[in-house]
């Protein structure tokens, strides 16, 4: 089985040591996010995710949901309801919720990094308190004063759990296809009617009551995405004083089997005149899903993210086990039959991959989390505009490139465990499944890259991105005269200004054939995401030097960066070329000649 | 479900078109290898695969083989004796076995093309008949008169299976390391001891008999890898007048569970005073069981070829058919409530992916696959030399790169499915997962790269490297003129020269320092994987054009050849950069640095 321990060193220096958020939360108005009350939840929540939640990994993989067609009940696999409940004791379903509604109030960005540890423990128990941060965000937005008093506290103290319902058979990435309908009713209600499908959480027994937040047309409704709008559609109906009624007309019909993440329910939800209400404006249903989903989509980086971690930590521990062959240039532990794989440069190449991926990216995540607080509380205007254009622009960024790694990551961790990788046992090859579902729910990699480079970088004008070049050119700016960091520094400028580069000459030509956007998107994703990890090595290793950490914790964030910037940075130099041969190279082939 | 027809038409282009097989098979002198022969051969073949094999995918992942402890049996899937039953019964187990042996002496060459079609139809299944010619192999090359006499008829006919039992708790690739011991008895055989691991078909309920060839020590071996010996070790004892006896001291004690491959048996077998014949001289068991393991590497790196044409084909129908958005440059089918998501670049460029790396891998698998019977029947001594050296060099290729490919082609394909990819019912997911076990099993990636650059490149001194670059060499000097070509020509042949400088590059400094190997392998396998595929596609571009293919065909290799060149070979950069950082950026991080 594999085992997890939350990384608290590289967590802790990403927080305090890199990205210094003490003074950052204070700045922002977050009095009660000292050091000293950070590293307490982080320990706490470490010990909940290793003692409580990690154990329950394998077993949630092995038995699953089962679903009961009959009365269309879903039993979650045995534990889960008890972790769930200590889970909601310790008030961990509202720890960055507002304090108004019951809620801790800490900042986004220490809430990033305990999802961290709970997806790297137990990603299918994550999913069931995950989708409630969604529903909470989407009420406290959009939501009437009565929908808040009556739904927000529940949700918020986790005794009702929430959904995002948007997926139809015929619709996925574009909402605008949906079929649902919503009848308006003569007490204020509404009707819904329809198939929602892929919904998460949608039908569990770890809670009396769930709240589905669904999308729906109204019958005076314009056609496409402009005409959709959101209602809440409580599976136990819920009235506006906040009393339980009667089970509601939404019915769990069939629950999918997948290749992973067995122990979370995706189900069919179908809705048959169930009363729901409307929440914010008609017909704007789609802005305030969007509104959850930034969120969701920042949530699902961070799964590819922990799973990176956990993958990591055990193909670590195996190569320095497992002894079989020696070392191309002698023995290193002759006395031994063997050495350990940890020896073979091949072996290493894969672990330092991980390596370079996830605390690179654990700095690109938090950060992107640091701004979610930044953008709602900053005090200058400027500075809060300034962090909702980079967050936009990140979001995409983290979502797209950290599940990409993150599958990447539980891949080479797995090869690390040869045979062995591919057997139940081990826990890697549920790890790796786990880990496929993170590039396409809440959009996949292709949409991601379509928003970063359709909407975040053409349509906003790259705003996002000045911000951060002008993060980079600070940084290379400050350590320009610092010999010991060149390594690092020149590449990084050099690649930054290749970056704007690239940038400017795509939308050039976007002007004059939109299909360039869809050509360049997915390379212009990645080598966006490689040089954002290059800027956060070259300042792990310049805060780590600076720093008063033991000389084994500075080698290695200076060899993992030297590992970084040779072997992984150029990559970009395939995206590049790539983004260079255009559309033409995807659009010319006949569709019928695509066939073998 | 995920479908599979048989991709002929391709086939016959790469087996006809491209390397002209019926002249070469005439000139080795198999007489009944005539095209139209091969052609049936094709028909027949796939035909078996589509409409017995095929349908029989998903309940083997479904089902499973089941095992019975207090007996040690193991039951295979529904349908998977009966389908057995069918392939003995047309003869299929011993189409390229020689005829003496009952065998239908088809040159290797084409017994390739339908290991592609098996595979892709029924990977799980495949296996069964599969370790059977490795043991046919083995056995004819290395066995006694009278040994293969009694075993080889019935494995070829399929009456009876082979295994090949090399893995132990302790040693996976350094057999050096193996336990399993062999004491001499009065009657001239052998007590074989110990317990194998991961043996393939280990134990089944397709034939009456199982002949495992197993590596155990005599008692007066040397340690480590010079002191292996390979035994005959069947599952009902077998005489030497070929008389079938009572149940030998063999039995399956476990049966793995896996990732995928569900339906193929992985068993853990113990051996206990078993007994077996020597097969080949004391202690040269290790060079028989390479005899064996070279056509099995070809096999596996075809299986990753056959999974991912199969992705392919259903990805590219989804993609067709799935209505979802619209095109960047306005709506395709305006008529429709949207476009199929075969209009969005980034799906195009998945699917490209697919096509370029299948049809390129193809190409490169066949030739390798006729380098067998090269190596073997060729008249001239010297022609033999070179097939034989440059089998050596392509074999590590086609087993490291179609199986890296065949996972990359799987995960795309399922990409192409968004959220519907991760559900079982569409059966991509099963593929991605049978395509995991391509990359460990019969020497991992890494051993592949390590066999690549370590043996056939340095200890060899680049002779199949040589052989290769020199048929790079004249396609590039035959079409030096040909306009139309250039755009593939010039940059093959600067990638050649490329492959040349960076294969010495490599070479002197591993004179210094001998980690040099084991840090450029992996990039040193796809560098030269992704040339290789170049030149496939240079040459099918030249070979499409100059027939009297349909325009439609023309433009397919025209355009994925043009597809491959602009966005693939550039990964050669990523590769060449990592080989150039040499050993320093993978072993200069102390081991304790590595932890998170």
């Amino acid at each position: 089985m594999s085992t997890y321990h939350a990384p608290l060193t590289d967590i802790r220096f990403a927080l305090h040591d890199v990205l210094q958020v003490e003074p950052l939360f204070a700045s922002l108005g977050f009095e009660d996010a000292g050091r000293e009350t950070l590293d307490a939840v982080l320990d706490e929540c470490a010990r909940l995710c290793e003692t409580v939640l990690a154990p329950l990994n394998r077993i949630g993989d092995e038995v699953g949901v089962s679903f009961d067609k009959a009365t269309g009940a879903v039993t979650t696999p045995t534990g889960f309801k008890d972790a769930y409940d200590q889970f909601v004791e310790g008030g961990w379903t509202g720890i960055s919720a507002p304090v108004e509604f019951g809620g801790m109030g800490l900042p986004h960005g220490i809430g990033i990094c305990l999802e961290e540890m709970i997806d790297a423990a137990n990603l299918a128990w994550s999913n069931f308190p995950l989708l409630s941060h969604g529903a909470v965000n989407a009420l406290h937005h959009h939501g009437e004063d009565w929908q808040k008093d009556v739904f927000l506290k529940p949700l918020i103290a986790g005794t009702w759990t929430g959904t995002m319902c948007l997926t139809e058979p015929q619709c996925g990435t574009d909402l605008g296809l949906l079929k649902t309908r919503a009848e308006p009713q003569a007490d204020g209600s509404y009707a819904i009617t329809g198939t929602k499908i892929f919904i998460t959480a949608g039908e569990h027994d770890l809670t009396d009551n769930i709240i589905h937040l669904v999308l729906a047309r109204l019958p005076d409704a314009p056609e496409g995405s402009r005409g959709i709008s959101l209602f809440i559609v409580p599976k136990m109906q819920v009235g506006r004083d906040g009393s339980v009624g009667t089970r509601n007309a939404v019915r769990c019909g069939a629950v999918e089997h997948k290749m992973g993440i067995h122990g979370s329910a995706t189900c069919v939800m179908n809705f048959d005149g169930a009363q729901g209400y409307l929440i914010g404006h008609p017909h704007k249903g789609l802005m305030a899903m969007f509104t959850m989903m930034n969120t969701a989509r920042l949530g699902v980086g961070i799964q590819g993210l922990g799973l990176a971690t956990r993958a990591y930590e055990n193909a670590l521990r195996y190569a320095r086990e497992r002894l079989q062959s020696r070392a191309l240039s002698g023995a290193k532990l002759p006395s031994k039959p063997a050495d350990p794989i940890l020896v073979q440069p091949d072996v290493r190449r894969m672990l330092l991959t991980c390596k370079a991926l996830t605390e690179g990216g654990r700095l690109l995540a938090y950060h992107a989390g640091s701004l979610v607080d930044s953008a709602a509380h900053a005090q200058d205007p400027l500075a809060r505009k300034q962090a909702d254009d980079l967050l936009g622009f990140l979001t995409p960024i983290v979502k797209g490139c950290l599940t990409e790694w993150g599958n990447e990551c539980t891949y080479h961790a797995l090869q690390c465990y040869g045979g062995h990788g591919y057997i139940a046992e081990h826990g890697m090859e549920q790890l790796a499944r786990d880990a496929r579902i993170t590039t396409l729910y809440e959009g996949t990699t292709g949409i991601q890259a379509l928003d970063l480079m359709g909407r975040k970088t053409m349509q906003l004008q790259g705003a996002g991105l000045r911000v951060f070049l002008g993060m980079i050119e600070t940084f290379c700016t400050t350590h320009a005269e610092d010999v010991a960091l060149a390594e690092f520094v020149v590449p990084l400028r050099a690649k930054a200004a290749e970056w704007q580069q690239l940038t400017r000459s795509i939308a050039e030509r976007a002007a004059a054939d939109p299909e360039e956007i869809g050509a360049a998107a997915h390379d212009y994703l990645f080598f966006s995401g490689y040089v954002a990890l290059a800027y956060w090595w070259a300042r792990s290793v310049a805060v780590a030097e600076a720093s008063a950490r033991p000389e084994t914790f500075k080698a290695g964030k200076r060899e993992t960066a030297r590992f970084y910037f040779t072997r992984i940075l150029p990559r970009t130099l395939g995206h590049a070329a790539a983004i260079a041969s255009g559309p033409a190279s995807l659009l010319s082939i006949p569709d019928d000649a695509l066939d073998s």
